[in-house]
């Protein structure tokens, strides 16, 4: 893994109709429903409110200051994929702005995921084509240093394959590899509609001391009620 | 302080119509009514643009990457309080989401600040629950470890006891102590009295210089004009 | 440069209209324009949404925890000014607020970038009056050590001198030298009619690696394409 | 608590043998011996590789980019104390340096801890005065702004009333509050003592998993082992 | 990969030899060997000056606040391994010091590779035992949450299989997946013969513009060259 | 200035002498004697400890992830330089080795100051080289984007004019713009012999509120002292 200077194309994707359907429960359902693991560190961001997305995984590893690899990428993407950009170093630039946006999109991509930075945010918005990125920045990048598309990566500290489902909305992202895609979709769907009883629980006064049974671990641990 | 493992119940809270009363002067009337303290790091963030909100601490001690301590706080809010909760080290993850908000909400909670993560945030905003956070992040946390209710705690920075006076909004967040909520108030409203005619003179073209007579204190401190 | 205790007066700017014809191509198409250079460090963002600006830089040298030279530097403002404020050290205190905004618009001012914070963030929204800041803070300043107002500073990782434009919006900040102004308007004319073409290519579907005609690059630099 | 302005004299200090005594175990040692709290930010670190002290603390709350107090506080410094220091707002200056350690070790300090820069580190390591600082910065700082001494402080997130016990080392900065010291005193002895039989045992070979009887709760709480 | 609460046994390792040998080459040289890829982030730093380590990886995968699984880990140490800890979420808690340093130890391992805090650094030193942490810090640790022993991690942003190479040093981290272990090393020692006359000629004034060649590249990059 | 792609030969350099005298002050003496100005943030840390030097400024632009300018750099390199790198984005790749070192020694250079990272450090030690990097980090780069020599540069939040006076020691970095090094020499010297003075007095008991005079500023600001 890791290799640098290859494209791998025709990755098996994981079902299209998975990570559409993974999208309703949103990121912090799904990554509960693979057993609260998968979830890229916070300090990705949307680059506008309310931006969701998800799709199968394009990845690209990126040099520094580098963004030639992702019009390499352009031509590996899928309708229902979603591109996801590492970087072999922690770096802010502005690799990628509106006329990279119009080819992915064209392309099919439904948003980019990437650990790097991001420009042109008022166009994309109003393309209404999201990024998550680790920040937003005018400065762009040089196109002469070889990456890859299509190896696995490690992006915002969580391990992605090409054909992964990706799934990120206001709260982040979360990669659900491949394999556990169906599996990890029936368990949000479990999660989702125990969750809901319990909301209208607790919102008609109900305690989750008492609806979740924590009261004798709690006096177990050791936990002493004081009146001041 | 910082004792593990215990909830203080009926603690007394500072005046509910004070804090009312501050939350529309805003954080930085307040805190500079108060001689210029009391405000939490900037790294706290709200939610949602236009966040607002006051009230009495109900105070939670959390330990990294365990929120059983917010379900054991439910209990303690009475309607008119903020919780504030602190973690014994820096942690961004997902400690509280809509769940907890809805149980938080139907107890009368004002709004929460967390010194951690917070997650399902585009819930949180169509409930226009309230909350200031260090990080959105969709990772959730386990239920195994004590933390404590309602003993001080310093958040983002800033000490906190149960009943104090917190004010957040847009710019921040500001803790009064208990015993100073009154005073601060009554010096928030000369303040802001004083505030509005200056703002008109100010808008109306006059200089801060002038209006605040700085030039003699400016020159006596050594300041030299040269024209280009 | 960067002397302490100096205002500078009838310092020399940029052409006005040169500063606004730059406004309309951004800070990502000015900073391609100059070269690939000037931009700040993007922990600058705006304080609102869609916040645009360009003007002609009125410099100012803070020290930390203090905006005394904010209200010398407003005597210096003409119209289409905008304010850069460097502080001597890291500080995110709130040095600007609603008060000396209201002073700043009335002398003219189009905006203010600062390497500090801001509070009051809510009035200066209403006002329309942007800021580009590294923190949003309630916390006030005090008036007691002196700084200077119109030398060369660095902002963000940027020197700006007086007289230079400054290109504002979602994207970051750029700053042009006074000299480079009217050279730099022309490229970002050129480069801006150049991009219309290839979007629109590229959002009918034509890929990047074709257009920039970069196969051949990438392949002399070793790229290879693998079959899974 | 954070008063302006204000220094408080002839504060009751924790016993001093107390104090010395807790040095010998550390500053780990000590923070489990309290519970598992009152351990300072890990930004702090000593200025040199050995550094160890421990004492009685002479609170500060300085400005930032201002010292003024420091030289206030050298008043209040009795043979055995060290001196805590924490800033209204993040600040990296070097506010601290050989000339004050001079000063602070006649009055017989044993080191600073300060929540800001320290600088003419090597004059402070060949005088053996010990400094734990989030930051070394030849930057210096004002003294034009009044802060306060001996009123309680936060320092890198924990709070410090004047007289705590405060145990530095190379592992960081601890804060005992008075009422507890002699009862952590007792149990960091009581843990040591323990530790030291458990230490051998390991070092021969024996694994925590027996030694602690971890293997039934790992068992319960549901590890798996699986053969590769 | 990233399951919670599964520990796998007999894990193939790399070839010790191979392990080894590298660590002469170190860090540097060794990732300049597989292609300039698989180094750890750089806030990864040894608890003292000159530490060096090299051995086969065995994984944990932490939860933040919590070294439960450094005890299981323990017993998977074969003589040769070195330990590498993840954790799910940034956390800077003191998760490792002395007493499980002579477990380790005792079992043949040569060092530790933390994603978090390490404490006891003055007797890790004493120990000769090195770490490689993102923080040192005195706070210690819960033993109540299930993580994994030997799955793949990402650690400083680097993928480790368990029994992959791990060379550390005073530059940093690097780990050599265990399919390239030999290759690597086999191309480490061609580099730094090569390396050794490039330095004596470079010691002796040549210039690598000379040594390498690079004029004609950099003059038809554009590189021009002014008198002052 | 800030312009790509080219190198300026025959700089004016301040007086070697002055920058060797400069160097016994010190970098924080320095930096008081131009009036306090002119520190780099002190992120930049030596790579051992006890390292000092001075000398005349080679500037260096880098583009992220790419050490090209570094040897081009080389050869414009005099004896009593010392050569300053600032990259056009933030990145903490390890930019310089013992190669790049070997080659600069060669030519005269003093050390490095690089607002990147760093690598073979324990070589560097070995050579007695020092070098003030943001980090250190094997991570290597390539040499395919053109920077510029001898052009003005931000490094570290300070401006750097090639010939320009660096002071670096323990404390940090310090930058004296050509036309003030004599000045501040002789400032330097001032300050110093003053400070010796001072530093006996305090070393003997005398406080600083005595000796400077501080009684009385304080008394007026509104300092009260309050018996506990």
């Amino acid at each position: 893994m890791h290799e640098i200077g290859v494209v791998y194309r025709n990755v098996e994707r994981a079902e299209r109709s998975v990570a559409e359907e993974l999208a309703a429960y949103g990121s912090a359902t799904t990554h509960e429903a693979m057993g609260r693991i998968g979830t890229m560190k916070p300090y990705l961001r949307p680059i506008y409110a309310g931006a969701s997305a998800s799709g199968t995984a394009v990845t690209v590893l990126l040099q520094p200051g580098d963004n030639w690899m992702l019009h390499v990428a352009a031509e590996q993407i899928e309708p229902g994929d979603i591109v996801v950009a590492a970087v072999t170093s922690d770096c802010t630039d502005g690799f990628f702005g509106d006329l990279l946006a119009a080819s992915f999109k064209a392309r099919g991509a439904r948003g980019l995921v990437i650990d790097g930075g991001c420009r042109d945010v008022r166009s994309l918005t109003e393309m209404g084509f999201p990024v998550w990125s680790r920040a937003v920045n005018p400065k762009g990048t040089a196109k002469a240093v070889l990456g890859s598309v299509n190896v696995p990566v490690v992006c915002a500290g969580t391990l992605v394959h090409p054909g992964d489902v990706i799934v990120a909305d206001d709260d982040g992202v979360v990669c659900v590899p491949r394999a556990l895609a169906r599996r990890t979709l029936e368990a949000a769907a479990r999660r989702e509609s125990n969750e809901r009883t319990k909301r209208e629980k607790l919102a008609s006064g109900a305690l989750g001391l008492d609806m979740y049974g924590m009261r004798e671990a709690l006096s177990a641990a050791g936990l002493r009620y004081v009146e001041r």
